[in-house]
């Protein structure tokens, strides 16, 4: 008789994608979250919280780079009710989507403008790559029904004091600013702004999206006749004369000595447009209003190569770089780069209401940031490890535990060791592995005398390494003290491995 | 020529069963967990953030109380590769299973005991109802690979700890603490640990479970010959004799003045058990370690009238009830009730690896405990709104600027109004809008003398309620400062109204 076949077990993996956390990699971040929501609050953005789920419906089609709709979601059918199919679900992809869809449900008990934050996870139905996650945080903060440019001044000064807070240095960050005005403008001057060139006006957004990656001779390339690229692949251009792809050019290129300097030079490259004037005098006002502030250009600065998200946002466009260089996988010193960017959009929720509401945000890349304060050796180490009782005898247990809770009770991170106790050594390769500062030894004879060892482990660490120096000649690694003096000894070896 | 049909205008809304959470909602459940992770990390547990996605392979069926595997959860295929289907993915249900698959897949890794804790949202695709949300969080804590009861004496001294960081007073809660070994043992004398009677052992694990719905009475029939419920629909009981009923009845009831006493009893009726006898003996040493700890028996106890859960954990189970009266809806007086259970389950990582590990934890019910901590009025209003700098001069935004900037700089929370300015009132309506405890005017006047208008709006609001009272005669709601007095007033003013 064949025998009945074993269900196989099931395989333990994260699905493809998507990865854990654990222990420093966890509190770093929430740590960090909670000191940017401290200045959001401090800025008078209040909290919000959406759930993970949305309608497909709701979500709609609102990412940038993806042309169609629900591309890229992780989506699924409710069951059918009894008389018509199920709604489509998925999961935010983003944090304005949901904002749009908050603002339109409850615009009738919110406050005008409406200031809000959010940080939370979000997915993306992407095919992985190495550092490329299907799930990830998101941080950010928006205005809402604030036509007043000084609502976009505010998030740029909100901007450079959450670097700060979290600890990067005035002088290794630069929040840079353009705006999406001027380089409409830029398109009047060049003769592109009719309704017969919306094609070529698709191409000319696309092309300086792309400065980054193709540098300025690419997007040249694709102003004018086209461009080939690695593959052989051929893009078509926007087809526009020298003298047209010049002024576009001239925009990007636009940065000068001063903030007035360069507000002076947009002025001339759009020259005759109302919409361009109105983006250079948008400039100069975030620029004073800035300055008024004690945002020196140091900080805050005007900067027409600004240019991810122009094709997306209607206005002001800001981007938040830190300047202080990492070497990269392949060892080649250059700056760490972007963290943060945001900018204007008045269609928030158009789609919902009809009606046009101006908004503002800025979202920071919340990784990138952990990345960098990492790089700058700004993450302390909140994973500092607990003090661990060895258990000797396990018949005194209770003795154990009472010595644990006065540790805690004292403040100290510490706990008695739970696993088969048998093996002594495993007990302190445990210690080991926790990274724990001090281990506490008690025995039959230490019960007897009233007292108990206290083994500082930081230090027999470092003597293991080095048994010679000085500084640690006059040091013991071990102590015998008084049981009722345990806490006491704790707390001053933790004090002297601080 | 028929009209191109438009198309609809979405829905802004939730889908159904989800909500969105503003401003303190989500700021004192931020503030609660991270107080309750303090307690956590003190006692030596690591956090640890897994993805809200899982294959629906590694979830498996692990919720105690659902029949068909998967049955209520979030789930979906993934595109197929080139040459095989797509894997199930699914949101995970609570953070149990997701912890099994991490401890099978990273166990090479970890430290054994392995002590983690984990917070965040759980999914649960449920008929939703009055206050029952598809999307919740949960906040646990678990030791993997501890087999000592130790562990879970430590988790009950944690828990109750837990409850007093919080702000829940000694007094207004108990840890009780029951043993599914001392059930077993109670079967065993019942006659029922025979392989025959595994039916009936179903049957009365089912019955003690409903006893907080069904009181003894309804237990009782279920444990004899059945009961028919409101609905007439008839449930078939376990058939037991009276006398066998009898002895589980009193293993329910075996409650009495001190622990010692109640562990007594329980010696009594699992006499000639031998895993009965072991029960026993686990919940006297919980008992010691508590004592050991200064958990005294008003904070930690033997209760054997816990039986949420006893069919699901093999160990010490566990439960923290608040002891505090409340009205409900109907407004009747009632305890509060549970707001987190847990206890010992040795199957964890079997389902992966073949081998039995034994692991204890606790869950906190997030939203119980906020809404308990709500009802005794220990939710400080994390949501005091910001100083608001009215704008009187649109021109002047650079000063109002430079006034906010100012306040923020000296750690209060501040704005200028960033609407229309046209009509002041609705300035003001704002303000009011956003509970603002001071409003800043400063329009041609005050400019030109150097001076700023100082608005209380808390005494203001005191004062349009009751004008008369005595205490506020000599308090002006307005004051009159030199620019330069601006933040030093502002301090002044919500220092008098904290």
């Amino acid at each position: 008789m064949a025998k009945p076949k074993k269900t196989p077990r099931p395989k333990a993996e994260t699905p493809k994608g998507f990865r854990d956390y654990f222990g420093a990699e966890v509190t770093q971040r929430a740590e960090m979250l909670r000191k940017i929501a401290g200045v959001y609050h401090r800025y008078g953005f209040d909290a919000l919280e959406s759930s993970g789920v949305e309608t497909v419906e709701a979500l709609g089609k609102f990412l940038p780079d993806v042309d169609r709709p629900n591309e890229g979601v992780f989506a699924w059918q409710e069951d059918a009710d009894a008389d018509k199919p199920g709604d489509w679900l998925a999961l935010r992809y983003d944090l304005t989507a949901p904002l749009a869809r908050v603002y339109a449900q409850h615009r009738n008990d919110l406050p005008t403008p409406y200031r809000r934050y959010a940080m939370g996870p979000v997915w993306r139905n992407e095919k992985p790559g190495p550092g490329r996650f299907r799930q990830f945080y998101q941080c950010d903060a928006d205005t809402v029904g604030a036509p007043s440019v000084a609502a976009d001044a505010e998030i740029c000064a909100m901007l450079a004091d959450c670097l700060e807070e979290v600890g990067i240095e005035r002088g290794d960050y630069i929040v840079r600013v353009n705006n999406r005005k001027v380089l409409n403008g830029v398109m009047e001057v060049a003769g592109l702004s009719g309704d017969d060139k919306e094609a070529e006006r698709g191409i000319v957004l696309r092309a300086i999206d792309k400065l980054d990656r193709l540098g300025p001779e690419g997007v040249r390339a694709l102003l004018g006749e086209g461009r080939k690229d690695d593959s052989g692949d051929f893009t078509d251009g926007a087809g526009l004369t020298d003298a047209q792809a010049d002024v576009v050019m001239g925009f990007m290129q636009a940065k000068r000595e001063t903030g007035a300097a360069t507000v002076a030079r947009l002025r001339e490259l759009v020259d005759g447009s109302v919409i361009g004037m109105q983006g250079a005098d948008e400039l100069e006002m975030i620029a004073d209003l800035m300055a008024a502030g004690g945002y020196s250009a140091d900080r805050v600065e005007i900067d027409p190569s600004v240019v991810r998200g122009l094709g997306y946002y209607t206005g002001p466009v800001f981007e938040a770089e830190l300047t202080f260089e990492i070497k990269d996988d392949k060892g080649r010193v250059r700056n760490f780069g972007s963290v943060a960017g945001g900018g204007r959009y008045d269609d928030l929720v158009k789609r919902f209401t009809g009606q046009e509401v101006p908004a503002t945000g800025v979202s920071i890349g919340v990784d990138r940031l952990l990345a960098a304060l990492h790089a700058k050796g700004r993450l302390t180490s909140a994973a500092v490890g607990p003090v661990v009782v060895t258990v000797m005898d396990k018949t005194r247990m209770a003795e154990y535990q009472a010595m644990v809770a006065e540790l805690r009770q004292a403040g100290i991170r510490a706990e008695v060791y739970l696993g088969n106790p048998k093996n002594f050594g495993n007990q302190l390769k445990y210690a080991d592995r926790r990274d724990s500062p001090v281990a506490v030894i008690a025995g039959g004879d230490e019960f007897d005398n009233g007292v108990v060892q206290i083994k500082d482990l930081i230090l027999g660490a470092k003597m293991a390494e080095n048994a010679t120096l000085e500084e640690w000649k006059d040091r013991p690694s071990q102590y015998e003290v008084p049981r009722a003096d345990l806490v006491a000894k704790v707390l001053e070896i933790l004090e002297l491995n601080r």
